[in-house]
C-alpha cells in the first residue's frame, strides 16, 4: 500500500444554517478543500461523503451523487460514494478514501462529511439521531443518545468518583476552546456555574453537557504522499485509519464506562504508527457529552481509567500540557452536524499540525489524534496524523 | 494492488420476509457466504454492508456495527462500514470491499448487502425510494422512479421505435429465468399478454414491467487472489470494479435514453480487465424496469443504441446465444431489496463462472458482468468478474 497524506482541508461555519441548502454547504467545503490542495475538479478521482441521515433529515438519499452534480462534475462521471456509520460517519468516509489511495486505484479524492440538522425539529431531531443506537433494545423503549450517555456518567460518579463539577469542566473548556474557533457553533464562554445551573437534559447531564444540532460540511483533499509536495509544503501523513466496531445496545457491554471499540481502534493506530499516546500534542476527541470525553480521554489511553475527571479538572489539557485537547471547541463549542463531525475533526488536526490554526494554534504538535464515536461507541474511529518530513 | 477474489456466497430467498428481522437476514446471508469461503468468522478483518434506507424503513442507522454484533462478532471488534448509494448501494459497498482488499490493509472481507422495504406500506416505500431521485428538483414534485424511467422509456419508444411490446419482452423473460431460482421473489411464468394487460403504473410502464419491493440480502466474501485457492477450488477474480455518477435529475442530461455513468463505468472496466463485450458469456443487468433492461444492453456495450427492443426480442439473451442476461431472473423475478441486488448480482454471477448454478447455469461463462444502477442513473456500477486459472 501507498503512504497518504492530506493536502487541502475546507470547512463551513457550523451553527443554524436556514439560509443555505445541504448540496450548498457540501459544495463549499470540497471546494475549499480543493482550493487549499492547488487542485482544479478535473483531477479529481472520487468522492467519499460521510453522513448519517439525509434520508430522514431531508427526504434525500443518494446524495454523492448529488453533491458531484451540483459541484458541477456529473459530466466527468467520477465515482461518488456515501458512507455512514451514525456520528462516526464522516471519520468513516475519511477511512474509505485512505483505503481507496493506499490501493493506487484513486489518486486524488476529496472526503466530505455534511449534516443538515436543524431544518426538523429538536423532538424529530433526538429521535432520528436515537436510530444510531439499537433500534429494538434502545430506542424502542424511549432511549435517546442523551439519556444512554447519561447512563455511563451515572456509571462513572458511582465507580470512580467522578463529580458533577468534573464534568462540566469539560464544557467550560470547550467553550473556552470554541471562542477562538471563527466556524464554531458557539463562541460563547461558560462559567462552571452556567453548566451546572443549566436545565436537565437527562441527569446528571444538563442541558450544557451536550452538544447541540448542527448544520455543517467539512471537506479534506487526500493524495499519495509521493507526491504531495506538488500541492503544499506541509503535507500531512496518514500514520494510521482504524476502525473497530463494538455492540449496539449499552447494556450489552460488559463495563459501561469503557468504549471498547474505542480502546481497540486507539491500540490498533499506535502500534500501526508505531507511536505512543504520550507522543500526540494535539487531539480532537468526542465530546458529544461531557462525559463522553472523560471516557474517550481514558479508553484513547490518555489517562488511567477512572481518572479522566481530576486530571481534566487540572486544565492540562487546555494548553500548556504535553497534549491540547479539542482546541476547536469540539462538538460542544464547534458543534455537531453529525456525518461532518470526523471530517471536521481531522481538518483541525491538519492545521494544527501545520501552524495553520491562527489564534487556536497549539504550540509545534508532531502527532495528532481525531477520534470519532457513532452512537454510544457501536463504532469508533481513531486517525494519528503527522507532519510529513 | 493486489488481486482481489470472490471466495464465497450467500444469499437469503427474496419476498415478503415478514417472519424475519433485518439483522436475521442480514446475518443468514453473511454465514452462508462464510462457511461457503471454508473461513471462520475468526479470518474475518472486516463488513462492508450496502443498505438504501434502512433509517426511514426500519427506524434504525448505523446498522453495519449491528450486524456485526448480532452475528456475535462485537467482542472482535472488527471495523464495520454501510455503504449507500441508492439501489447500487450493494455494489458500491462491494467496491469498497473490493479496494480495502486491493490496498493490503484487510485481508477477508465479508460484503453484505441486506434491505427490509415490505414492512412499510407500498406507498411508503414508494416515496422513500423516491427519495434515491432528486429531491429537489424531482420528488418534491411528485416524480417517483417508476415515472421517472416511464419518461425514458416513452423516448426511446419515439426515438427508436421501440414498442411496447418489445418492453414486455424482458418480463416475460425474467420470470422465465427466474422460474428456476428457488431464491426468486416471483417464480410464476408469465406470458406476453399478462405483461401487457396488467394494469398501469406510470404509462407505457405496468404492474408487470416494474420490479417488486422486497426483502433480502446477500453476501459475498472477499480475499487476496494469491491464497484463494485454500478456501475454494473455483475463485473468481474481480477483474474489474468500476463507479461512475451521473446527474441526479434526469431532466438535466442532454440525452434521456442514454446512462452515462453506465457507459462511462464499463467502458472503464472493459479497459481495466483488457476485455470486450463481446468476451462476456453472462450478465446481470439493472432491469428495476423492462426499460432499464434495454437501454442497459445498449449502455453496456453489448447492442447498438436504439437496438435493445428488437435484438431482445429474439431471444438471443435467453439462452443459446453468446450472452445469456439475468439467469437469477433478475430484480424484476428475482427480487428487488435495494440495498441487496448488487450484492445477489455478483453472488449470481460467481454461481454461474463455477458452475454451481444448477437448473439456471449457463453453458461454460469464463467472464461474467453485473450491472448495478442506483436512482435513474445518478450512479452506475459496474463489475467484470471472471475464473482465475
Amino acid at each position: 500500500m501507498r503512504d497518504v497524506a492530506v493536502l487541502g482541508v475546507g470547512q463551513t461555519k457550523f451553527g443554524e444554517l436556514w439560509d443555505r441548502s445541504f448540496r450548498e454547504i457540501g459544495i463549499e467545503a470540497g471546494l475549499q478543500a480543493l482550493v487549499d490542495a492547488k487542485l482544479s475538479s478535473s483531477d479529481l478521482d472520487g468522492l467519499y461523503l460521510g453522513n448519517m441521515a439525509s434520508g430522514s433529515l431531508i427526504d434525500q438519499e443518494h446524495i454523492a451523487p448529488l453533491i458531484l452534480d451540483y459541484a458541477g462534475l456529473a459530466r466527468r462521471h467520477l465515482p461518488g460514494v456515501r458512507v455512514e456509520g451514525g456520528g462516526a460517519s464522516g471519520s468513516l468516509a475519511l477511512h474509505q478514501g485512505y483505503l481507496a489511495v493506499a490501493s493506487g486505484v484513486y489518486d486524488y479524492v476529496v472526503v466530505g462529511g455534511a449534516e443538515k440538522l436543524t431544518d426538523v425539529p429538536d423532538e424529530q431531531a433526538t429521535a432520528i439521531t436515537g436510530a444510531t443506537a439499537d433500534h429494538e433494545w434502545e430506542a424502542v423503549f424511549g432511549a435517546t443518545l442523551p439519556a444512554l450517555w447519561a447512563l455511563v456518567a451515572r456509571r462513572h460518579m458511582h465507580l470512580y468518583g467522578t463529580t458533577r463539577e468534573q464534568l462540566a469542566q469539560v464544557a467550560v473548556h470547550d467553550h473556552q476552546m470554541g471562542s477562538k474557533n471563527p466556524n464554531a457553533h458557539f463562541r460563547n464562554k461558560l462559567t462552571l456555574e452556567q453548566v451546572l445551573g443549566a436545565g436537565p437534559i437527562a441527569e446528571p447531564l444538563g442541558m450544557l453537557d451536550c452538544a447541540p444540532f448542527s448544520d455543517g460540511a467539512a471537506a479534506v483533499v487526500l493524495g499519495p504522499l509521493e507526491t504531495a509536495r506538488e500541492h503544499t509544503d506541509t503535507p500531512i501523513r496518514i500514520a494510521a485509519s482504524e476502525v473497530a466496531c463494538d455492540t449496539m445496545a449499552l447494556q450489552h457491554r460488559a463495563e459501561l464506562t469503557r468504549l471498547n471499540g474505542t480502546v481497540a481502534a486507539a491500540r490498533a493506530a499506535f502500534a500501526r504508527a508505531r507511536r505512543s499516546p504520550r507522543d500526540v500534542g494535539v487531539a480532537e476527541i468526542h465530546d458529544a457529552y461531557t462525559i463522553s470525553a472523560l471516557v474517550s480521554l481514558e479508553d484513547l489511553g490518555f489517562v488511567e481509567k477512572g481518572r479522566a475527571g481530576p486530571e481534566f479538572a487540572t486544565g492540562q489539557f487546555s494548553g500548556g500540557g504535553s497534549l491540547t485537547v479539542n482546541p476547536s471547541g469540539g462538538l460542544k463549542a464547534q458543534g455537531r452536524p453529525f456525518g461532518a463531525v470526523g471530517v471536521a475533526q481531522v481538518a483541525e488536526i491538519v492545521r494544527q499540525l501545520r501552524g495553520d490554526a491562527k489564534d487556536r494554534q497549539v504550540p509545534h504538535p508532531t502527532l495528532g489524534l481525531a477520534h470519532d464515536v457513532g452512537g454510544t461507541g457501536a463504532t469508533s474511529v481513531v486517525h494519528l496524523l503527522e507532519r510529513a518530513n
